[in-house]
């Protein structure tokens, strides 16, 4: 299955031609041409443009620019043109705009100025998203529909009457009635027993800290209200487009919206990615990213927006080093991207991303990064055959949103210093080195067939969630602080691990955080040490072996690590997991997809006849690999076999044929 | 005079049977019984449980609760359930909720969610007080009274308009004219002349430093507007049930109340305490807050709440190693506590404090916590006897909100690193460490009959207090930036130290703060050197002898520590006070109550026929301390004479018969 | 050109009688004739005291001020006493406070409480004006009025809808439509087209990023808007007393206001100045604002507000060291000023301030600090010769208001580490150090005669700033990140250097921040090496010698620094501009006033017959000077010739003769 109906892989970036004169746009697409580009975003921003006036359009100069790009064998990628409502809209209907949790109406200046909760928000939207489907719906240009810009980038909440109207019908189809909500909201703690709906606001400002329960669901809340959002835009599209897949652009692992719920409602994930160059781990952050954008649909997705050199809202924008914007756009397909696309097209030279890079910077086809641009675009040429190509894991990690936001619980929790994405991280970063595929999966997914399952932290498990885990067959590693809480945020009977004690074998007798630079120690069962920080357990082994045993300190020879069957617990977050992963790994049969050295990322996609193996050097010296098998370059052409050299942020992609494979 | 009617010391804690189903009360009653707890505090969040709807009362769930531990010999320390404000009210009355000084209305969510000066949130505390009293009153479980919780915990302050006329108000009684509040408030500065009370507000957010005596009246007002909420209360329950006793919870040394005033209009002193366990020095500041807790009334108090373990509102919340439970509830029986409470008796499993420690932990009665807490209840026991014992200090440091407040004016003071609770520190933490008895005294006190008094600081000081330091016939010290304002925060005639000029001796030519980091280096007599942080003064020597001279750095030569007959004046912050502690207790003829080595604390009670010698080791390894008389470990039973080995984290209660005192 | 009608040099301070009984008065003028004060500056803040109710007066207390004054030989620096608008006037007029970017209309109890484009506040200080102007014109204290005070200190922006009225006024004014207006903001970029003004408003708090050119347009509109305040007062005086000097007391150099633009509207500018006595090189940083006053309108200045020693709103408060206040008022006059005047006279015993330090300290006139105001006093009128004399500087400092708050803009640029004043200090303290006198310049100014002229930064340059430039015949230094925007704030075609791409040589093929707490590393053509921090650049190399080259890195051997001709461009921020600076000096034959060793400041008045040669030792030693030519130091009455040693904190002013001087 394709993306869309371009073939090969996509090559292009946002275009925003109403920000150059006409005459401009001609060059632009000669240049498009020239580099290669194959699709353009699109009317992003474009709302104002096209409605200058309640009702009145103007879509002369959109009609040119579409038709402009299809004579140059340019696709669209056309938003619904509605992240930015337009400023007669915000000043007709004031409460348009979101209210912050200290009650200030936001104004406008900036974008995605709106209330998610505004009924004539959505109305305009739904208006403005209908008129775009009828006049390009059959335009040759159209590739995909792209709708709004970035949920959440600066709006993913409002406290607004409206926000707190909905939130109450939103609760009240949750819980049916008042008395359903005081259960699970635990009103009786701290005198907060309600009786009536309307008496139920948005977790705004308060004298301390709020109820958790209304936290979680608050959380909840907001990410539905903004997918009801899209859904309303969708639902339009699919009624006049049928056949036009749509998309939104997800912004990475990000804890404001449940991805595993939006990208269902999506015929398409695409992604907008900004690894910052100034990190020399950031390729391994992004890695866990495009494996989730993967996972979401268990098939390629799209690269929608990367920048092609520095951005610009960092309070320090270090630029990609030479090589680096080629190595990470193929880093993006060796995870199953089936295109690169960037921000943006043109550099602006006006509005707050005009320092932002782009393929053509403000220094023109003399620059160096217009050599870039093109380089990039014939490597993606001779990269055409890998689209539609899937990727296959043994290994998948648990990221479960629900847990994400009762961790960040503020004020109310063992410790605030557990993030569920450096609690993956802890788990990803290992498994990357190793060159091993790893999928993401939902606690409700099916994990069949897996040979190792890692669920970093549960914080919050049902007990449906709980017996997935154990009827599941493979190997599966459980982190701390799990089998906590229920979907209301209630701690289950008997504490922690909840539902999974059977499983797990042990019972969590007391949470012991460290304070932030303290440790302690564990030591395994072959004598060696591992450092432990922010977390311990104090455990009571019901059935379990126990792997490793603090060494020192108050919890002196009690149990850290243990193991019950298949199923092996930490109760304590270690420096570094290798040797527990080492051991599971071997335990599992999971193996690498190539043994490479540090600094080298191994990764590979399948296709009907050939497997691609990417070998992306994100060191600043060259590496040497050995080859399990011969294959071809499809980067340079060559032929090899044994061992390749790898320059400085210099890849390989190995096109092994099928009858090589056994 | 005992603290209730109740024999023997109290044991007990915050009991919420209306966040549990009704068959899980009676294991509770019986649980309480096996443990050996008397007490339960009850019914401080359950307004809304109580009174669901205005003035439908539901009073069936607490009778029975009341009814039970009644049956099981548990008293109830039953709280009028003022603490939260129910839904209903915060809807029909917007503004019960408080503002804060941006002019943001604080919704409902969290708890104590009220403006103190609102009427109708005082008419109906009222009005539940009375029912409550009414209801309650004769009930045989009932003990003691317990008004709202932790005041000012979360709201201190509000700036509502209804906030504004009752401080103008509370102004117009103090200053009678707006020519008196022109005066005191000093409004020829920066132009501020008000020809009306009604041109006056509180100190809501302005364009830069507001007028330090607007915000000192500020904090007078905000303390007494909570109070006034407190004897509204009061005064129902003195009229109901007279001979029942009324307590209110504070929360340890805090800056926001002014406590002396506060346990005037109560009963009995109970307190909140909560020692970060992670902090190894924590519970010397736990003995200053104890010390105050005893000297506010001079008579045994009530440890109300404490965490058995972790609690759950720090960023980490480090729980207290083995032992550290027990040793701390020695600590306040020996700082003059008639009983040891918790938060809570059954920890929660929903709300904000769910991972807050609880005498019955979420593990239940396999936990550890549920052995600490039978073990305690035998230690409380084998106690019983020293209920009602007074302690003895020749002792006293002086505390003062006016001056606390003083100092604590944004943006106007010379340092802004001056916070008096850190200058008592320094005083009372090598005075805890020789094992010194010291009370808190006000400077309005009288302090006939104290061997040593040392005033750390009297930033505001008048002429009243300083005559009565000039009567006193004990030896005195001063610390830095005393006497330097009245009532009004007008710096006094001369400069500091103002009306104790005569007194020591000296005169304030220049304050000379240090800036952070730096140091200066003062000598002493015998040639020893004391590093200096904060704060030094360029003192002139009227009529004092000098102890000690700066040496090097701007002030080199100059005086840094005076005499004048008894009294002693540092005009500057040492790194450690020892070197003229030591050297003024020797002169005083003051005694510890033991000779102890580091890390033991030693304190005494004194009853009718013997005395009690508390040794508490906070040390991780044993400590052995000499004993001056022989006496019997009421914890042990053991006969102990000469020397005594104390187990880290360990403890031992002498009882010294009145015959060996001599 | 005398400053004001008093002959030789003005000292003097705030004197605030009105929050004294008046019997005090008698003493201060005694006192201030016996120090030699010849100017008070007075009513700053007295507008709640002399218009007490609306429209009623009270000037009886002022009228005998000013009389006493008068007969005791003391001139008035006379306020307008608009600084404070009284409480009668917001109580009646709420909506004369400023309101901030979140809503938040701000309250009472500070100073300068006013929204500037408020009519109602305006008409009232045009009223009082008015009244004073008539009253004290001709009264024969007045020297000089004084308008407001500190204009920007608190209040440099309002957000209110009045606010937005009157800048969408300014906005229509010079974008003469809503097209221009959409032109110039580049409201393209992110869907901001607006359709008519009444849709445009100040950049309140929005949900991400705003509009950089509306933040621009915004700065300059701040800046217009109080300007206007001034002016409206500034009229009124200059028609009622047409021969009086008016000024309002800027705050040294500060982002806040265009000072070139207000200056013109000036008749003499004189300044605010708090160096940080705990800062030990805050000297220099004092010397580069008084060479800005000095510029602002190319004559003496006068230095209205300095404190004597500590001032009471840092954190921390140091005062000033033994002779520093008698050496930085000399430094004062070094740099041009014709007085040295203090905040304040009497140290106020109330209110923010009580604790800055004044010329008669709370200790009066046995404090050290009385002694010296005695002594500064002498010193003055030992010096009084040199009122009236000017300064001629080689070089000059480019400082524009809208580079720096282009630079400023949040969120959008590629680093946030671009402050212009610090980009001036790092070339202005190795000139300072070297004893070469500095003026400063705007862009817009006439570069005639300079012999180098240093653009630290030129981030926002016109075209004909950069013809300006091209047609300077002197010697040039231009910063890195120059070039870039024009006065919309749009990159130049090509961008950067933009306009200055032909002067340069060099064209920027893109920025290259540095992350925070790197460094790279230059390498110069005589080998030595110099470190960068914070920025750099990849410079293509137009047309123009490399002066040194990057080593190591991804910039390794990348042009670095370049000259073509007389112009040499930095495209990088050096630790030490030394290297650089050295080398074009020495070219453009510029020489210091004198040779002066590390610590020792050396500036030059000059005279009708004779100049003036201040040498200024800020160390803490003592230093030798060799002195070019003998001269007679008027401090001392001493005749120097070939050597000097000055004190720790010494100073010595050598008039030298103009015969001399060959």
């Amino acid at each position: 299955m394709q993306l869309t109906r371009i073939p090969g892989l996509l090559f292009g970036g946002d275009y925003n031609p109403e920000q150059w004169p006409e005459e401009v746009w001609a060059q632009d697409a000669k240049l498009m041409a020239e580099a290669g580009v194959n699709i353009a975003t699109v009317a992003v921003f474009s709302w104002s443009r096209l409605e200058p006036r309640p009702g009145a359009y103007d879509f002369g100069w959109l009609d040119r620019v579409l038709d402009l790009l299809h004579e140059h064998g340019i696709a669209a990628d056309l938003a619904t043109a509605t992240a930015t409502p337009p400023p007669w809209l915000i000043r007709e209907h004031p409460h348009v705009r979101p209210v912050d949790a200290n009650g200030t109406l936001l104004d406008f200046g900036s974008r995605q100025g709106y209330c998610p909760s505004s009924p004539v928000f959505r109305a305009a939207t739904a208006r403005l998203a209908r008129v775009m489907a009828q006049r390009y719906g059959q335009h040759p240009a159209l590739a995909m529909w792209h709708i709004s810009n970035e949920y959440a980038d600066h709006t993913l909440e409002c406290f607004c009457d409206e926000s707190a109207r909905h939130f109450r019908t939103w609760l009240a189809d949750r819980y049916a009635s008042i008395d359903g909500l005081d259960a699970a909201w635990g009103t009786s703690c701290w005198g907060q027993h309600y009786t009536a709906f309307d008496q139920v606001n948005p977790p705004r400002k308060a004298p301390g800290p709020i109820n958790p329960t209304q936290l979680l669901d608050w959380r909840r809340f907001c990410s539905d209200a903004l997918l009801e959002c899209f859904e309303v835009e969708r639902a339009i599209l699919r009624e006049v487009t049928p056949d036009v897949p749509v998309t939104t652009n997800f912004m990475s692992i990000l804890p404001g919206l449940d991805y595993w719920k939006w990208a269902a409602a999506e015929d398409l994930v695409s992604d907008d990615a900004y690894p910052d160059p100034a990190d020399p781990t950031s390729h391994v952050g992004a890695a866990l990213s495009y494996d989730l954008m993967r996972s979401l649909k268990d098939r390629p997705w799209l690269l929608l927006e990367q920048a092609p050199s520095a951005v610009s809202w960092r309070a320090v924008n270090v630029p990609k080093p030479a090589g680096m914007m080629r190595l990470h756009s193929l880093q993006a397909l060796a995870h199953g991207a089936d295109g690169v696309m960037f921000f943006q097209w043109r550099q602006a030279v006006y509005g707050p991303e005009k320092f932002h890079s782009a393929l053509l910077p403000h220094a023109g086809v003399r620059s160096r990064g217009w050599q870039d641009t093109l380089r990039l675009g014939k490597d993606l040429e001779k990269l055409a055959e890998i689209a539609g190509t899937r990727t296959a894991a043994d290994v998948a990690l648990v990221l479960d949103w629900d847990s994400w936001w009762g961790l960040a619980a503020p004020e109310s929790m063992p410790s605030a210093r557990l993030d569920l994405k450096d609690l993956l991280a802890a788990w990803y970063a290992p498994l990357h080195a190793r060159g091993i595929a790893v999928d993401l999966v939902s606690p409700d997914h099916d994990l069949t067939g897996r040979r190792l399952v890692i669920a970093p932290n549960l914080y919050l498990c049902t007990a449906e969630q709980a017996a997935r885990l154990a009827a599941f067959d493979g190997h599966l590693i459980v982190g701390p602080f799990s089998g906590v809480v229920d979907t209301a945020d209630h701690v289950h009977p008997g504490g922690a691990p909840g539902p999974l004690r059977e499983l797990l074998g042990v019972s969590v007798d007391e949470f012991r955080p460290i304070p932030d630079g303290a440790t302690e120690t564990v030591r395994h069962a072959d004598a060696s040490t591992s450092t432990v920080r922010r977390w311990t357990e104090w455990l009571a082994v019901d059935d379990a072996s126990v792997l490793a045993r603090y060494r020192g300190g108050d919890l002196d020879g009690q149990a850290a690590i243990t193991r019950r069957g298949r199923v092996t617990y930490l109760g304590c977050l270690l420096d570094d997991v290798s040797p527990v992963l080492s051991d599971v790994l071997t335990r599992a049969g999971v193996h690498p997809v190539a043994d490479v050295p540090p600094g080298v990322e191994a990764c590979r996609r399948d296709g009907a006849d050939a497997h691609y193996l990417f070998l992306l050097n994100h060191g600043t010296t060259a590496a040497s690999v050995t080859l399990r098998e011969p294959g071809r370059d499809l980067l340079t052409g060559r032929d090899l076999r044994d061992r390749v050299e790898i320059g400085p942020r210099d890849a390989v992609v190995l096109r092994i044929a099928q009858e090589g494979e056994k």
